[in-house]
C-alpha cells in the first residue's frame, strides 16, 4: 500500500514531531495527577508540567507575564472567552469577511442574547484593511476582531496596521491566530494586540484538547466559566485571578504536556525553517495547479501560508476529495472549512472548495504526487 | 526509595490501567487528524474513534440514544453547560448545601448576571431530602441540581427520590456525578434524571481532559460555546444539533480514545467489582482512623463511597499531607478539595481537611500503612 500523503495541516498537523505522544503518555503514566503545589509530589510535578508549557509558550510567542497566557480546550474556546469575557450589551465590534465561523457565530450569538451590534467588513486590497477599520469605528466600539491568515486562502491580513488604528482609538483588538501561531514570527509583547487566540495542535506541534488565549494585562476579561480553580477554594465567589481563574476545573495535563514537546521542537527547529520548508511546498503547489487546465485557484497569486483552495471546473469538491483518499492516497479537505463568511467573500458559498495544506513534514516530491493526481482527475472530467 | 502510595484518586484516579496511555498515543502517531468523515481516511478513523467512546460509554450509563451524550473538557464545563444552557432570567433553582464549586461558583454568577433566583437546601438525615427539595419548590423553579455522592465525606445523596419529586412537578434535575460514574451503577434511561455530569479522569479511568454532559432528549438545552461543528459549516447560525452543536472546535481526539479504553477496562472488569474493592479499602481506613486517638472523621460513619476525610486534632490539613508526602511517600489532598460549600456545611470551613480516596489499584497492605502513619503523626502532635 503506498504511502499515506496527509495534506490536512490547517486542520490538525500530521504527524507529530518525535517525543509529542511520548511526553503526552509520560503525563498518564508517570504523573496522572491533578496540579496543585500544596499537595503531594504527583500534583506539584502535574503543575511544573503545566508551568514549564506555559513559560515555553511565553518564550516563543513573546509574552512578559506567562500568567497571561491562558489555556483551552481549542482556539474555539479561547475565541468565544475573549469575546464574552470582554463584550458587554450595547458595544459595538468589527469583524472581517474572512472570519472562521469560531468567530462570526459566537458574534451571532451575541448580536441576538446581549444585543451586541456588529459590522462585517471587506475590502479588495490588503492596504485598505485599516482605512476600513477605521471608517467603521463608532463611539461604542469595543473590540475589533479579524483572523491572521485565512484557512480557505492562506492569505493574512496587515494585523500590525489594523491593531495600531485600534491603539489609537482605545478600542481592543482580538486576532485568531488559529493558522500563524508558529508559523509566523508573533511578539505579543511588541505587537499592538490586546488578545491573541491559537491552538495547540497546528502549528505549535501539540496534540488536540490543547490551545489557548493570551489576554494582556489591561483588558478587563472576566471568566466565562466557573468552578473549582485550585484557588481560594473557600470561597464561592469566582476567582478572576490569571491563569488559574480562567482554567476551571481539571485541565488537560497530559495534553499540555505534548504542547510543551511541541513548542521545544519549535524553539530547536525555528519558526523561520519551518516557514520556509512549507512555503517551498505551497508555491510548488500554486505554480504547478495554476498550470493545468480547468483549476480555478482562489488566491489569484501564491499565498502567504502554506494553504490553498481551489476547485476543478464544477466538479464537487467533496468528490475530488473522495478521489484523492481513496484512488491516491491523499489527505486533502473539502466544503467549507467552517469558514461560511470566507467562502461567502469568495463566492464559494455555494460548493465550497478543496483545501490543500502542506505541513512540515512533507516533501517536495509528495507535491508532484499530488500535482499528478490533479491533472489526473481534472482530465477525466 | 518506598513506592508512592496514591490516596488522590477522588482528583485523579491514577495509575490508569494498561492501555490507556497506549490508546493516546496511538490516537496522536496514527489518525491525528480532524474528525470527519466526508475527507479523508485519516478524519473518518478520528470521527470512528470519538464514536466508539459514545457508544460504549452510553452502553455503560444506559443512555438509549448516544447523541445526547456530549463531549466536555471537563465536569465543571459540563455543569456549566447544563446549567447556563438551560436557566434564563427569572428562573429559580434548588441546591444542597453539598455540591462543589463547580456547581456552587457557576450558580453564584447567574445570580449576579441574570437574576436567577437559588435556594441551597441543607439536612441531617439523607431521608429527608426529597421533602425539603419538596417544600422549596416555588412556580419559578426550573432546575434542582444535587452532587450524586460529596468529594469531600464520600457520602452520596438519594439521586432517585429527588428525580422523583423533581419529575412530579416536571422541574429539570441535574445531577453532579463527578464521584460516582463508573463507580455506582447508573442506568440513565431508568432514572429520573434529566442532566448528568461527569469526569473521564476519574473512575472511568480515562486520561485527564475528558469528561461529558448527558443531556435527555426533551431538555431544549443551547450550546454556551458556538463555532465549528463540522456540520452545516456554510451557515453563520450556530446549530443546536446533538452531539456536534455542543462540541465546537477541535475535540481532544487522544483523550477520547484514552477514555473509550478506560470504558473498556471498566465493561470488562465490572463496576460492582471495582466498587467492592474499593470499599473493602475505605472501610479498613474508616475502621483504623476511629480507633486512633484525635483523629476527627468527618463522616460519622463508614462513607457509602471510597472517599473520606479527617483532621488530626488541631493540626493544619496541609501539614499533615506534606508530612504525609515528604517522610511517608503517602499521596494525599488537604484543604477545601474546591467545595465550600460542604466545608460550611461540616463546620469545617475555617480549616478544611485531609482527604483520602484509595482507588482500585490500592492494596490493604497501603492502607494499613498509611493508618500507622496516621499513628505516627498524630503521636508526635
Amino acid at each position: 500500500m503506498r504511502r499515506l500523503i496527509y495534506l490536512d495541516n490547517a486542520a490538525s498537523t500530521w504527524p507529530k514531531p518525535p517525543g509529542i505522544a511520548d511526553a503526552v503518555k509520560e503525563a498518564i503514566t508517570d504523573y496522572g495527577a491533578n496540579p496543585g503545589r500544596g499537595s503531594h509530589q504527583l500534583a506539584a510535578r502535574a503543575e511544573q508540567t503545566i508551568a514549564n508549557t506555559r513559560n515555553r509558550l511565553s518564550q516563543l510567542l513573546g509574552v512578559r507575564d506567562p500568567s497571561n497566557l491562558l489555556f483551552c480546550l481549542n482556539t474555539t474556546h479561547a475565541i468565544n472567552l475573549a469575546l464574552k469575557g470582554l463584550l458587554r450589551e450595547g458595544d459595538h465590534i468589527i469583524l472581517t469577511g474572512w472570519e472562521h465561523n469560531a468567530v462570526s457565530r459566537p458574534v451571532e450569538w451575541l448580536k441576538h442574547q446581549l444585543h451586541i451590534e456588529a459590522t462585517l467588513i471587506s475590502t479588495a486590497e490588503n492596504e485598505e484593511w485599516a482605512g476600513r477599520v477605521k471608517q467603521e469605528i463608532r463611539s461604542n466600539t469595543r473590540l475589533i476582531v479579524t483572523i491572521h491568515g485565512s484557512n480557505v486562502t492562506g492569505n493574512t491580513l496587515p494585523i500590525v496596521d489594523i491593531g495600531e488604528v485600534a491603539r489609537k482609538h482605545r478600542i481592543y483588538y482580538l486576532v485568531d491566530g488559529a493558522q500563524t501561531t508558529g508559523l509566523l514570527p508573533i511578539n505579543l509583547n511588541q505587537l499592538p494586540i490586546d488578545m491573541f487566540a491559537f491552538p495547540g495542535h497546528k502549528s505549535l506541534f501539540g496534540p488536540q484538547g490543547t490551545g489557548g488565549l493570551y489576554v494582556s494585562p489591561h483588558v478587563p476579561l472576566e471568566p466565562i466559566i466557573q468552578g473549582g480553580t485550585g484557588s481560594r477554594s473557600e470561597k464561592l465567589d469566582h476567582p478572576a485571578d490569571r491563569p488559574l481563574g480562567f482554567e476551571s476545573g481539571t485541565p488537560n495535563t497530559p495534553g499540555i504536556a505534548g504542547l510543551g514537546a511541541g513548542v521545544d521542537f519549535l524553539l530547536k527547529t525555528g519558526v523561520e525553517t519551518v516557514y520556509q520548508h512549507e512555503m517551498k511546498l505551497i508555491n510548488q503547489l500554486w505554480e504547478g495547479l495554476a498550470r493545468i487546465e480547468g483549476i480555478n485557484l482562489l488566491s489569484p497569486a501564491p499565498p502567504d501560508l502554506p494553504i490553498l483552495s481551489f476547485n476543478i471546473k464544477d466538479v464537487d469538491g467533496i468528490e475530488v476529495a473522495a478521489i484523492l483518499d481513496q484512488h491516491y492516497q491523499i489527505a486533502v479537505r473539502a466544503g467549507f472549512h467552517c469558514a461560511a463568511l470566507a467562502h461567502q467573500s469568495l463566492g464559494t458559498d455555494n460548493r465550497g472548495a478543496v483545501r490543500v495544506s502542506p505541513g512540515y513534514f512533507n516533501t517536495q516530491k509528495e507535491m508532484e504526487q499530488f500535482l499528478q493526481a490533479i491533472r489526473d482527475i481534472s482530465q477525466v472530467f
